[in-house]
């Protein structure tokens, strides 16, 4: 597996290994972790854990999923580090008083590589609350059953290292809008809804979501806060997963591998065979 | 996969889900994510998603990675709400200090289902920086290879759902002493260090960790505070898993599968074949 360095990204990091089948240390890549403090209007909110590359946009996305972004006009200005150890949103004046309560709400949280509800005020805070999602849209099998095809061929570091996850927009017709890559899946999906904020593309009603492995509260949680009716994963949904799905009126689709496919809530947008 | 009422765990729900391949609607088991209120004194610190089952030891195991907790003897009791929606760890009394400053520092958190991190005070808080691990012992590859069946077979929710990870202790001769399974990776570590603590087998000097899925840096972060020499994973480490690793003298062993392996940090612990 040698990699010229011009082709090492920064998702990428060559780390010396031993490998059990072969005599003598070698070189590997793993995906990159590493710690992003999200500020906003210059004071720190969170830290997330996450793989580098359109921290911009995971800011904007992680915001918009917290309810403390409404719209790309909320924001005045994204401001990036050089070193990337930090990204500052300022927010339009308007919405200060938002920002001061979100400060005293949550200070100084952490955000693990895999976690996406961290630092809500308890169970009360967990769901949005938002409206039942609306579409009227529908997909066949032979479509859900491309999808993950077609995220992988869009998801380069993966194939390198097997450590990061993966997740897709698609348009309603089938075509692969934008993916992203993170050790988190949670950051993979805020990239994405991130990049529809600064689009002005909210909310997302005619795409379906795909993420790589598990599909948990979070996923479907940022799913509704991003309005996109369709959810798919390629291993298995939670409990609470379900239940949020069938409260935010989201078609959660699981297991799209080999072949087949489960559809746990509003089965109505997935057209028979 | 019809299960009778009696083998089904609080772990799994059954729940109806339509297979793409299979005509009408069928039942299908998903694993139980569920928010944990976790309180400490009676004051909430923070919201886990997770698995029920071993609640007490899951807290016990959180506050030790959080380094609340030094052993046993540090907590007068555990209080388990009768619907699992909370625990109480009640500190005894010479802790209250740093309780006070605990409860200060991180505020209504919520930690999610994949999350190990969450609620830190900013990336100074990040690593535990205590005392490199030392461990004279070493494992054969053969063992190493062994291991996630060995796991798996202790692991039975997973084969239900597909939707739980796993953690295994194994004695440094080969032998599983303690599974977890949890939507979490990071919450069955913690189970299984909360056990640690409750049976005064702390530091874990003569134990190797497992781990199902990938290596983050909140799992060795985990095994650094349980003071576990080797830490092993089915699949791929993330580049600061590999550095806090080597920081903490923990051997890092990721990939564990097809008949192989791959050693990132103090390969010396595990002999050649």
């Amino acid at each position: 597996m040698a990699l010229t360095t011009s082709e090492a990204s920064h998702s990428i990091r060559l780390v010396e290994v031993v490998r059990s089948d072969r005599a003598g240390p070698l070189s590997d890549h793993v995906a990159v972790e590493a710690p992003l403090e999200l500020r906003i209007n210059g004071h720190r909110l969170a830290v997330i854990m996450r793989t580098p590359g359109r921290d911009d946009e995971l800011a904007l996305g992680f915001l918009l999923c917290e309810g403390l972004l409404r719209s790309r006009a909320d924001v005045v200005r994204v401001e990036e580090d050089e070193r990337a150890c930090f990204v500052n949103v300022v927010f339009a004046r308007d919405r200060s008083d938002a920002v001061s309560e979100a400060l005293a709400a949550r200070r100084q949280v952490t955000v693990g590589s895999a976690c996406g509800v961290c630092g809500r005020a308890g169970l009360d805070g967990l769901v949005a609350g938002g409206r039942t999602i609306q579409a009227g849209w529908t997909v066949g099998p032979a479509m859900v059953h491309a999808l993950p095809d077609r995220l992988r061929d869009a998801q380069p570091a993966f194939a390198r290292t097997g450590g990061l996850h993966a997740a897709g927009l698609f348009h309603r017709g089938g075509h692969l809008t934008a993916s992203a890559e993170d050790v988190g899946r949670h950051n993979a999906v805020d990239k994405l809804i991130g990049r529809a904020v600064t689009a002005g593309h909210l909310p997302l009603s005619d795409s379906l979501l795909l993420v790589s492995g598990r599909a948990s509260f979070e996923i479907v949680q940022k799913a509704w806060a991003g309005g996109i009716p369709i959810v798919a994963s390629v291993s298995a949904p939670s409990s609470l997963a379900v239940d949020l799905a069938g409260q935010a009126g989201i078609t959660l689709v699981g297991f799209v591998r080999d072949g087949r496919f489960n559809v746990y809530t509003r089965p109505g947008r997935v057209t028979p065979a």
